[in-house]
């Protein structure tokens, strides 16, 4: 395997703070074999795996351990790539955007230092994992209610700081962030909001800060590390409904949004609301392979032929209500009058109550699964997916200008098509997925060629992607040009002031530190 | 008058300033004047208002009037403090932490510069008054709901930007800006959000970055100076209950807390709810004098007899639930089921449907008030008050906890007690109210003295402040002393990194540029 040292740093340099590091948080915890590196790449990388290759991962089991490592880092000047667990799959996982990085992988701590039942919060350190804490909660007796992603095998913090959504009254997981403890690029530990003051009560439950309010700066950033965070947690309801309705044609989206956005601004449904296109539920069914046998994108016909067969809409939405049974008996109605003025497709309705049995796929009931994964199984081969993944706002002619737009594309490049569209409050995050067979360099080529013109069509009608994969953080961090890049631009004055050796994931989201800002694509 | 000028600028530098800011924005919007000068001093300052005098005001008009200020104060090293409407009574009005400072009045920008009454949103600019959006909600047609303080006549902005609360479920206002457009101490353009690209349709809807989050960290902040934001509004529901009860004794106030906590994390309650003691309502009724004829605080006894009197609770809580009528009568039959367990107080109910009148009361339906502004009168003479205002956790033992160190800091230092609570989710905001005579400088040093000893004494057991007046903004921040004070320390780097010059508002919260640090009381 081709070996990556940091820029700058010599062999022996390296070899050095290597040997700090084992010094510091023992020599197991200090990867560097040809082996670990392959564990560290990016296994969905559209491109070779070789392409963001760290020099070697160090693991520390504390937080006095991390500082450590940012000292020896800071020492060596040899940068450091944060990750939680490293499943960010189809934005990079493990591997950083700078090769030769050193991988932070926090995955070993992952202490549940608290959980508070009656304030519904919990204090968690990065390695936690869904199930981890699924299962923690279970066995305290489930008064609280987690949310989860899509696919849930990842890190809790790790996806709330990379800005992930599930699909309960909490899917904005960064925004039931409370109170971080953060160890700085200098080694320095600061503690966010309530808990800069020493032993303070509120630590996870207000808010703000006295003063700026840092939280947010610490989420898809690289300005320190987070060690442990407050995470709000809902209260297990003690009832629930899933309302489910299948929408027939593509372009149904544009009622179904104008239909559910006034119930979500309003409040009554507060649920992020996923609604996935028909490609969803067929990859479950089956592989690519079984309901089309040319490598060309699945031609129309045959998708409304397949629907027909297996009963499907073009798209599913899956509303659920939660609260007490007279109230979520009040909400559904208004809900079904709402859909009844457009729509005589039936509404399945499932009732939830405390202490039924869940299954596995109740990610709306705060289950986490790794189901979904199945999908990238879809192309055949070595399959793997990348996401694209801009917000629009919550209204027909965004969603479905934007739908139009992606399926031209999907079409131009010839890849079956796949979106999903979850309603976030205001706004509606898009999620395309692209998958493809990483054995098959033509078809990379061309996933790689369809995201760029992805980013570019989408910049020029007015939208930006929340979130994207290693290879276009410096693209679609252009995308953002208001006042030539200010935003940037002033991400890069902190980033310095706080970061001078520019040791903290150089490059994420197109941020770059001095040291390393000629490696930035711009 | 004492005249003060900004330090290490002399008389004639000043004068060299104070020409180029009339040549960039009209001598009649530089104002330097005696008069002008006592416009700009905090009139409720605990002491002479000389202690916080600023050497001048000036009043852009426009955002390219705001960087011609800044460039022009970079250039002669005046330091700005910039103020919205400079209403911000009981933390400092419009007076400069730093006496010398000018005062850029943001005043006379005041552009509601849209409303989106579907996706439920305004973008305005920092001289809105509630009352002027208000005004422009309801002549839109009233689709949209504002939240709104206590005492409603100072700036929207400039109270969000203060982690001002309100009484709707839009009542922590800081947590509903979305998407800002800043002027950085340098003189250059930042937009947040997804407005950080140029053209994007989804600027103030979805509340993250691509990259760190800023928005919060231009909170209680001298890191830029906020010429428009947007600020999410609710729906105005079609219907509206509100639950009223008194709660006999001060010691109530635990159950009340326990009752309603579970009600508000759930979701069920959606509303911050306001929980004012008994002099709130009897300082409606007439002065103190009224009922008390001494100078010490009223008796116990006194207090008990007055509450029999007027039939009043030591407390009264009032609760509002909104939305459609058939959930809100659910939701409400589970508050009163809830409060039933607790007590057989008769309990309230007042209906409000879409389209009736509102009355000058009704901060629970978003209509501005300044009626409780009224309680300035307690006192008699030229009163004024301030707010000792901790963040305390949502349940009993903390919030009786808290009760009963103010009441008996109150008693020692024989000043009449009121607080209210206010449940904004997992937290309370507690507010004690400190009235006083202005013109007693004896009563003045006895107040300084009380909140003095109510900071020690309330950080040694575990809170801290929200908010604070400019007399105590060091003070405050030093109770945030978790690793020798490191927020205080970072919050520094960056300012230093960002306005090297130290040109924004020196010692806001605590935060002193370099230029400035020897002024901060540390």
């Amino acid at each position: 395997m081709k070996r990556v040292l940091p820029p700058n740093v010599s062999a022996a340099q390296f070899k050095d703070a290597l040997a700090d590091f084992a010094k510091a948080i023992g020599s197991d915890w200090v990867l560097s074999s040809d082996e670990d590196i392959a564990t560290y790449s990016d296994i969905y990388n559209p491109g070779p795996e070789e392409e963001w290759l760290p020099s070697a991962a160090v693991a520390p089991g504390s937080v006095e351990e991390v500082q450590e490592v940012v000292r020896i880092a800071n020492k060596y000047k040899t940068p450091l790539w944060t990750v939680a667990r490293g499943k960010n799959l189809g934005y990079g996982t493990a591997a950083p955007r700078l090769p030769g990085s050193i991988v932070l992988d926090m995955g070993r701590m992952k202490k549940i230092r608290m959980v508070d039942e009656e304030l519904g919060y919990c204090v968690i350190e990065p390695g936690v994992s869904f199930f981890d804490l699924y299962e923690h909660l279970q066995k305290m007796g489930g008064k609280l209610m987690m949310s989860v992603p899509g696919n849930g095998w990842g890190s809790v913090m790790g996806n709330a700081l990379d800005h992930g959504v599930g699909y309960t009254p909490y899917g904005l997981h960064a925004s039931k962030i409370c109170g971080m403890e953060v160890v700085m690029p200098d080694g320095g530990m600061l503690r966010t909001g309530m808990g800069a003051m020493e032993g303070n009560h509120a630590a996870h439950l207000f808010p703000f800060n006295y003063g700026p309010t840092w939280d947010q700066m610490f989420t898809q950033s690289n300005l320190g590390i987070v060690c442990s965070m407050g995470l709000w947690l809902m209260p297990t309801p003690d009832s629930s409904l899933q309302l489910t309705i299948d929408i027939p044609k593509a372009e149904d989206i544009g009622w179904v949004i104008d239909t559910l956005t006034p119930l979500k601004v309003s409040g009554l449904i507060d649920q992020n609301v996923f609604i996935p296109s028909w490609l969803g539920k067929i990859s479950v069914i089956g592989t690519r392979k079984d309901f089309w046998d040319k490598p060309s994108a699945i031609p129309e016909w045959r998708v409304n032929e397949l629907l027909k067969q297996y009963k499907l809409g073009y798209w599913q939405v899956s509303m659920r209500l939660y609260g007490e049974v007279d109230v979520v008996k009040a909400k559904a109605e208004v809900v079904k009058t709402a859909f009844r003025k457009q729509t005589d497709q039936p509404i399945d309705e499932l009732w939830w109550h405390k202490g039924d049995p869940t299954n596995v796929m109740d990610t709306t009931l705060g289950v986490p699964t790794a189901v979904p994964l199945q999908m990238g199984a879809w192309v055949g081969g070595r399959s793997a997916h990348l996401g694209f993944s801009p917000v629009v706002p919550a209204q027909s002619s965004h969603v479905l200008g934007q739908l139009k737009r992606s399926q031209e594309l999907y079409a131009k490049y010839d890849v079956d098509f796949y979106a999903s569209f979850t309603i976030g409050g205001r706004f509606v995050n898009n999620i395309n997925m692209l998958m493809f067979d990483r054995d098959k360099p033509k078809d990379v080529q061309n996933i790689k060629d369809l995201f760029d013109e992805l980013i570019v069509v989408t910049k020029e009608a007015g939208y930006g992607e929340y979130r994207t994969h290693l290879n276009w953080m410096d693209e679609v961090a252009q995308t953002f040009d208001y006042g030539d890049n200010a935003m940037t631009r002033y991400n890069e004055i902190v980033k310095d002031a706080l970061d001078p050796n520019g040791i903290l994931s150089p490059g994420k989201q197109g941020v770059w530190p001095r040291a390393y800002r000629q490696f930035a694509r711009r």
